[in-house]
C-alpha cells in the first residue's frame, strides 16, 4: 500500500488518501490521519480517485511522537572524522549512532528551507522507516516486524553551527532544524528491494538539476533498520508513529571514499561529504553549502524507471 | 485552569477534564485531548463533577510532538563536572544546554518506572512548560508568552549509560528512558509562583518516604523558560505542544553545593547530585541509586500548604 498525507488548512495532521502504484491518483483512506491508522483505525478504499500532485502533500507524517536518526553508513562517518584528523572508534562498529531528532513539524517535500545562509545550510539524503509499537528490550527481528512504512527523508543540517553544539555534549537541537519527506509511505511488502531490513535501491539526488548522488541505499549500511530499531529499544517502549532514519546514505569506492558523479562516481547524498572528500584531496573545501534559491531533489526510481516514492523537491528561502 | 488526562483504555491520548483548584474533583472538557486544545479547540467546563484520583490519570500530555530538557540550573552542571574534576566552560553560563528528549510515550504519574538496576536509575525533579505556536527566531519576550502551561517533571535517568553515550557525540537516546509528569497542568494565571519566566517555590522530593529534597525552583535558575525556549526556537518554529524542561532544580548554599536536607540543607532533586556532593567530601559516592521497590514522590505546594500540581508518585520495577 501507498499512502499520502495532503496538506489541508487547520489539520495539522492532513488528510490521508491511498496513492496508487504508478503516483498518478488518490483515493481518501477510511482512517483520518496517518497516526490514527498507526494507532489502530481501519483503512478504507473508497475508490474515488483524483490526480495526485506531489505539491499538494504533507510529509506522510506532518509531525510524529518520536524521531530518531540513526548513522548507519559508517563510511559518513568515517569521511567526517578524516576530514578532521580523527580516527572512528572501533565500538562504532558494533554500537549505533544516534540521536534524538525534533519531529513537530516535518517540512513538506516541497516546502522551502528557509534559513540563514551563514548556517551552512545542507541536506542529507537518508532511508527512514515508520513503527508500529516496539516493547523495550525488543531483538532485531521483533523489531524488523515492526515496520510499518518506508519512507525517504531530506534531514536539512546546519553545520556551521554543529561543531560549537556538539561540543556542549548534548547532541544536536540549533542545528538539525525541521526535516522534510518524500510524499509516499510505502508499505515493505510493494517494495521489490526491501530485503535484509534494509532498502536496496538507487538514492538519486540532483543539486539545481545536475545529478549530485546516486548512491546504493542497500550496500555500505553497516546496521540494518532492526538493529537500530532494537538499540533505540533498549532501555524503553517505542510508540507506535516513530520514526527511524538512517543515517546519510553514503558508499565507499575500492574501500575508500567515492568519487562525484561528474567524475563517474555514485557521488554523494550530502554536500558536507563532497566537502571532505575535497578537504582530503586537495586540502580545503570547495563545494559552497546551500545559498538562497537553490534546489535539492531527492527521489528513488524501481527498475522500470518509475518514482517510487514521489520527489523532496525543495528550495532554499533565506530567512526574513 | 488547571487540567488532568485521564488514563482510558484505546484511546493513547486519554480524556481531558477540568480539575477544582483543591486538586479534589474533576469535570469533563469539552476538547477531546490536551493536544486537540493546544491545536485550537474550545474547553468547556461541563459541571458535572466528579472524585479526582492522581493513579487515574496519564502525564497531562500522555505522548507529546516534542521535549526538549535545558539545564538552567547551573549548579547542578558545575557538580556534575566537578565530580569527575572537569572546569565547566565560560559559555555554559550564556549559551544554554538542552536536549531533544523522547516525547512518544510519558509514563503516568503514579506508573512504576521498570529498569534494569545496573542501569543506575535516577530521578531528576524539574519544572516543565507546555508552549503554543513559536516562530523560528522568536525573543525571549515572544516565548513567555507562547506558555500555555505549567508542570513538574520526573525526568527518569540511566546513570551508568550516561558516559559511553554521551562519548558517541549524539547525545541521549538510551540513557533517557520515558519520563513522567505530575498529573494536573496548571495556566501561568493560576500560579502565584510565577513570574520573570520562572515557577518561584519548593519542589518537594521524598525518597522512600524521607526527605530527599526541599529545593527551590526559583533561585539559581542561570536560564528562565523564555530563554530556553528561545535558545529551541533559535533555527525552527516549536509546534503547539512543545514541552520545554528546566533541567534538574538545584541550589547552591553560601556559593558552594547544597546540603542534604537531614543536615538541615536544601537537599537535591536526584540522587546524582547527593553522590556528587558525597565524591566531593568524603572521594566517594554512598548513597545508592534506585533499586527494585524504591518509591519517589515529586510535588510542590502553595504558601497555604495545598499540593499544586498533584504527585509523581513512582516506585521501581525491575525489567523482566
Amino acid at each position: 500500500m501507498k499512502l499520502a498525507t495532503l496538506l489541508e488548512a487547520g489539520r495539522p495532521d492532513g488528510r490521508l488518501v491511498v496513492v496508487d502504484d504508478d503516483l498518478h491518483r488518490w483515493s481518501p483512506a477510511g482512517a483520518a490521519t496517518l497516526q490514527d491508522m498507526l494507532d489502530g483505525a481501519e483503512i478504507a478504499r473508497i475508490d474515488e480517485w483524483q490526480p495526485f500532485e506531489s505539491s499538494a502533500c504533507a510529509s506522510p507524517l506532518p509531525r510524529a511522537y518520536q524521531f530518531l536518526d540513526g548513522s548507519a553508513y559508517l563510511n559518513h562517518v568515517e569521511l567526517v572524522r578524516r576530514a578532521r584528523g580523527a580516527e572512528m572508534p572501533e565500538s562504532f562498529w558494533t554500537d549505533p549512532l544516534m540521536y534524538q531528532g525534533g519531529s513537530d513539524s516535518f517540512l513538506a517535500p516541497a516546502e522551502p528551507i528557509t534559513g540563514d545562509p551563514d548556517w551552512g545550510i545542507d541536506f542529507e539524503g537518508e532511508i527512514a522507516v515508520i513503527t508500529g509499537h516496539v516493547p523495550m528490550g525488543a531483538t532485531r527481528d521483533q523489531a524488523l516486524k515492526a515496520i510499518r512504512f518506508v519512507m525517504l527523508c531530506n534531514d536539512i543540517s546546519l553545520r556551521n553551527l554543529i561543531p560549537n553544539e556538539l561540543a556542549k555534549g548534548f547532541g544536536f537541537v540549533q542545528s538539525k532544524p525541521a526535516c522534510a519527506f518524500a510524499p509516499v509511505a510505502v508499505t515493505p511488502d510493494e517494495l521489490d528491494g526491501w530485503h535484509d531490513g534494509k532498502l536496496h535501491g538507487i538514492l538519486r539526488i540532483d543539486l539545481n538539476g545536475e545529478a549530485f548522488g546516486r548512491v546504493d541505499a542497500g550496500v555500505d549500511m553497516t546496521f540494518d533498520f532492526g538493529q537500530l530499531i532494537a538499540h533505540a529499544a533498549k532501555t524503553r517502549d517505542l510508540a507506535a508513529g516513530t520514526i527511524i532514519g538512517s543515517g546519510t546514505v553514503s558508499n565507499k569506492l575500492d574501500g575508500g571514499p567515492g568519487k562525484p558523479v561528474a567524475d563517474g562516481g555514485a557521488g554523494y547524498a550530502c554536500i558536507a561529504e563532497q566537502r571532505m572528500v575535497e578537504t582530503i584531496l586537495t586540502g580545503a573545501p570547495k563545494t559552497p553549502f546551500l545559498q538562497p534559491g537553490d534546489r535539492v531533489q531527492i527521489w528513488m526510481e524501481d527498475d522500470a524507471g518509475k518514482n517510487i516514492f514521489g520527489t523532496i523537491d525543495q528550495t532554499v528561502r533565506a530567512m526574513k
